[in-house]
Order: C-alpha cells, then sequence, then structure tokens
C-alpha cells in the first residue's frame, strides 16, 4: 500500500486577515477568522448552532514535500521564550501537532463565536488564510475522552516549560 | 476551489479479526485491533509509550460516491434500540460522525493497550479490517478541551437514548 488515489473535495476555507506569521506567533491563543463553507455543502451545517466548539480537519496545503519527510521533530516554538533547543527533546511527529508530517492534515478545535448562514466567525485558530478545509466535527461531551495518562517526557517538558513561560501555556 | 489535488500516502493500516458487520454492531464499545505502521514511519511513533489514548486518522475506503454526497443524517444506528427512525432528529453530518460525509476521513479516539514495535494494540475500535490509516496524534491535555456546551436537540436526544438504551451510550 503505497499512495492513495483519494479524490478530496474542500467543503469551505479558512478566512483570516492575521498574516501567516501573525497566525504563527498567535500561539497559543489563535486568532480570529471565519470558516466560509461553500453553498452546495451548507445542509451538513444544520444543528450545529449551540455547539460551542468544533474540531477544523483541514488540508495544511503550505507543507512542502520536504516538509513531509519529517518523522521527528522538536518543540521549536518554544526556543521563542528562551528554552535552548538542546534541552528540547526529540519526538516523534505522531506525538506532537507538528504541521511537518507525512500527511499534514490538520486538526483544529476553535471556539464558535456566531455563525452568519454559512460563515462561522470563530476564535482560536491556528489556520492560515486560504486554508482548504475538508471537514467539520462539531465537539460532543463524548468526544472528550477522560482518564488519559501521558508520558514522563511530556511531563518534564511540560515543567520545563513551566519555568520559562509560566502556567498558561500547552504544548 | 473545486477538487484538490492531494497525494496521501498511507503511513499504515488497522488490523482487526473482526468482521466488518462485528465492527458496526459493537458500537459504542469498539473492538480490539492492532494499528500497523509502515516500517519507514516507525521513527514517527518515538516518545508514544506511555501515552493512553490515539486519535487515529483514517481513511474510510469503503464509503461510495453515492455516500459522500449525503449532508444530512439521522442517528440510524438506535433504530436497533427499539427508537422509532421517525423520532430522531435530522442532522446535518458536520455535527455527526456519520462516515456518510464529503470527504470520509475517520477521526478515531482509541486507548492503547501495548506496543510492540510498530503494531499498537488497541481497544475501542471503530474501523474496519484494511482501513488505510493517514495519521497519528497522541492524546495530550490540552487537546482536550474545556466547558463544552451542546444545543437543545443534542440533550433532547440523549434523553431519548437514555429512556430506551440506558446510560451507558453515547451520541
Amino acid at each position: 500500500m503505497k499512495e492513495l488515489n483519494i479524490r478530496l473535495t474542500p467543503i469551505g476555507v479558512i478566512r483570516t486577515s492575521f498574516t501567516d506569521e501573525e497566525v504563527k506567533k498567535s500561539w497559543p491563543k489563535g486568532v480570529s477568522g471565519i470558516i466560509e463553507i461553500f453553498p452546495e455543502f451548507e445542509d451538513g451545517l444544520k444543528g450545529i448552532d449551540g455547539f460551542s466548539h468544533v474540531l477544523i480537519v483541514s488540508w495544511l496545503h503550505k507543507v512542502n514535500d520536504e516538509q513531509r519527510k519529517v518523522l521527528m521533530v522538536k518543540h521549536r516554538r518554544f526556543t521563542r521564550y528562551g528554552i535552548p533547543l538542546s534541552a528540547l527533546p526529540l519526538i516523534g511527529v505522531f506525538c506532537t501537532d507538528s504541521p511537518h508530517r507525512p500527511n499534514p492534515i490538520g486538526l483544529s478545535i476553535v471556539r464558535i463565536i456566531k455563525r452568519e448562514g454559512r460563515f462561522i466567525h470563530v476564535d482560536g485558530l491556528d489556520l492560515f488564510d486560504g486554508t482548504p478545509v475538508l471537514d467539520l466535527r462539531a465537539i460532543t461531551p463524548e468526544f472528550l475522552v477522560k482518564d488519559i495518562t501521558v508520558p514522563k517526557w511530556y511531563m518534564e517538558l511540560k515543567e520545563l516549560i513551566k519555568k520559562y513561560v509560566g502556567d498558561n501555556i500547552y504544548i
């Protein structure tokens, strides 16, 4: 099983007035923006009003072929806060939310502010303007698993980040 | 923006000894199985030991073109418990986990039982044997948003299901 012959149809597109650089720097808070759903898919939104959060499945169209070969990464964004790169662990991409991964499918949980027809205004967005939207999934309590555990490296990384950045951060 | 020219490379495949019918009937508990990661992607797993849950991004390869046109569905699986179809609301697919949707990308959160190299034994699987795996994402506390709200129809549906099926169920 090598490559898949898959035909994907964007159901919409991300709109934000922020530049790519501003979106990157907004982490972890994210920016505000709009999920524009194309008219032919609007029926799929029936029942969405009242949900506070939605998961956006997107195609990270700016990731290039070289970046798709990456399998291990450091959480490089923390160097911005003064953490030396050498202090960060090298981790498999499947344990991180790095956009550099074999299939750059974005998974972003955002807060719904309001809906105007096929335009959903959201906050907490980590996607660039123009990103193709492949799917939406309203967040239900059942989606949110309980009693999760995480590895030791993850807790240690979190402690390290706390020292530099404070409590109000996530990895 | 009509169709996207996307090239997806499966990073692995789902293995389970259960038939498709058994997988369907296992809902909501799911079945046990194995995520087989192909050798060339194994480095991406570095650091996964210790995570209790992982989100599988998969390609629901048995969904056909007609089923990809579906935009509104009823939660038909509840008719199995005696709930009349007429009592179920018609909801947009973006508010459900129906496999029938414009881009049939599966999102399944499963519990990791153990890992043997590039074979991850899991429980709570809702995927058929042979399903191509596109991506994995270890579940961190930060992924699990808090303080979510849901619409009135969702609470009403949940109450209806409770009456027929009991508490131990999710939608």
